[in-house]
């Protein structure tokens, strides 16, 4: 196994300020898988589902070569459903509704040939069930981990038990903020590295990602895009392809982290282009190359030493 | 004459989070001129300044090489002031007073020996003043330009006038999106380029800068600083340190602007360091250099070529 993905999978209803989509396929498995599934060979997902959930939506996720054994299916529950309407120009969500259903007293089986994975991805959960994730894959090469507010307010000594295991924290700049003391977000990162990840992501949406490890900063913009259509997932997808690009590594190291930063951006970045996860269904390797290779363009630096005549 | 700057001199109040400071040297043409004063040999200034102006703050000016015979001094008016306080992380600044007073009836005179400058740099003021000032420098190999909300409101077709005549606009996200009807800043970025000028600088203040000529775009972030005091000034001291770094170039093509945004960005890191224009005063071009190298570091791409074992 590659990647293994712990997280959720839900019925997603998203109203952005043009278009409205219902009960569509989402949750933070989906979009990690979507995300890495283009740059790696075999994907593994922990995660829970209800009676409710359509044969459709695991077809979909079985014809891009997600192993679903370790999915549990709760006949006597519905699935996890989550609602959310963005506003003005799509850089203010609301939470429409959250049902937890099946989530609400999921416990994580880890299949006996999941736990030989390269690359452990800690998708947003309760910080316990990550825990106890983590428990049952011994000798996983790097572990990744997301979280959200909900945790950081409510469970904050269950995270910093997390924290502590993990090779990589990828959040989100609020998310940063809220786990400190700090109102700057580069003091923030430096007191959240102390809480014990190796590495630190903070993703900033449109304003690209910046990646922290020892004393190390790589800050990347968000790939220039005129046609925003809908930010849902965009940051489980970065995590997503930065496993990918971890799991195709020999030795990860700082070029390697960076690397897999660029993959993220690069993913994240046709995610939003289309509602849902429409875009990320039939990315192939060729197109992330090609814009990775542009994005890498609007970045590269002048030389500072002047021509002289 | 290297640079001959059009702006503001102005007495600011500014409040922050942490401190005050009250009538302290403020304005676009003080920031501009601090922010070129390392990189160049002879800033002129074209500007109004009433009865109250400090002397001491003449000669801090002079202190710094600036030439002042185009600043006209109003007897019978004050200076132009204006405060603003700044809230929560900085993010957001309020007016707190705008007194025009000398700036009123300000009507540009270029002195004779300024109509020969390299770059002239058209700080923040109204469009028709910007127009006149452009009317009498005939030969300025480069024009760049600012302005502001206000002006884009009132007065959009003074402003238009004045676009079509300038190498590059250099204004704030914000500006961009309010001169456009787009709410993307990739789209607006692109409405703005079709109105007039050669090239675009769009900055986002902590996330950095993106410059837009022809099809090409160059994104550089903010430099990262774990501790800012006062953001005031830092687009001014930007478009400065930019007038400063063309005004070194043999030849203004893609890689002579981008270098001018990457010393942009430098110079107004230093800017927001302190309340006021402190950090502007003694900055050597070591020390920018030094930092410029640096800045380089965090957006250093990685290869996209993994090494094999």
């Amino acid at each position: 196994m590659s990647i293994l993905i712990a997280g959720t999978l839900a019925l997603d209803t998203i109203e952005t300020p043009t278009d409205k989509a219902e009960r569509i396929l989402g949750g933070s498995a989906t979009y990690i898988a979507l995300g890495a599934r283009p740059l790696v060979a075999s994907i593994g997902l922990v995660a829970v589902i209800g009676r409710d959930f359509p044969d459709e939506y695991r077809q979909i996720l079985k014809s891009i070569n997600v192993d679903l054994s370790g999915v549990q299916h709760v006949k006597d529950q519905d699935s996890f459903a989550w609602g959310c309407q963005y506003r003005d120009n799509l850089n203010t969500r609301e939470t429409t509704f959250t049902h937890l259903n099946a989530l609400e007293h999921f416990q994580p089986i880890v299949p006996e040939h999941f736990s030989q994975c390269k690359v452990l991805c800690l998708g947003n959960l309760a910080p316990h069930i990550q825990s106890d994730t983590l428990s049952q894959v011994s000798d996983a090469s790097f572990v990744a981990c997301d979280t959200m507010n909900y945790w950081i307010r409510e469970t904050p000594a269950d995270l910093r038990r997390v924290l502590r295991e993990v090779d990589c924290l990828v959040i989100n700049d609020e998310e940063a903020i809220q786990m400190t003391d700090q109102t700057n977000l580069f003091a923030a990162a430096h007191q959240v590295l102390r809480m014990g990840p190796k590495s630190l992501v903070i993703k900033k949406g449109e304003h690209g990602a910046m990646l922290f490890v020892e004393d190390h900063i790589f800050i990347v913009p968000g790939f220039p895009l005129k046609d925003v259509q809908d930010p849902t997932g965009a940051g489980d997808a970065f995590l997503g392809a930065m496993a990918g690009s971890l799991c195709n590594e020999t030795h990860i190291g700082l070029d390697a982290l960076k690397r897999s930063v660029v993959y993220g951006g690069t993913v994240a970045s046709f995610c939003v282009e289309a509602i849902g996860h429409d875009q990320l269904m039939d990315l192939s390797p060729f197109t992330i190359e090609q814009r990775a290779a542009q994005f890498g363009g609007v970045t590269e630096w002048p030389s500072l030493q002047r021509q002289t005549e």
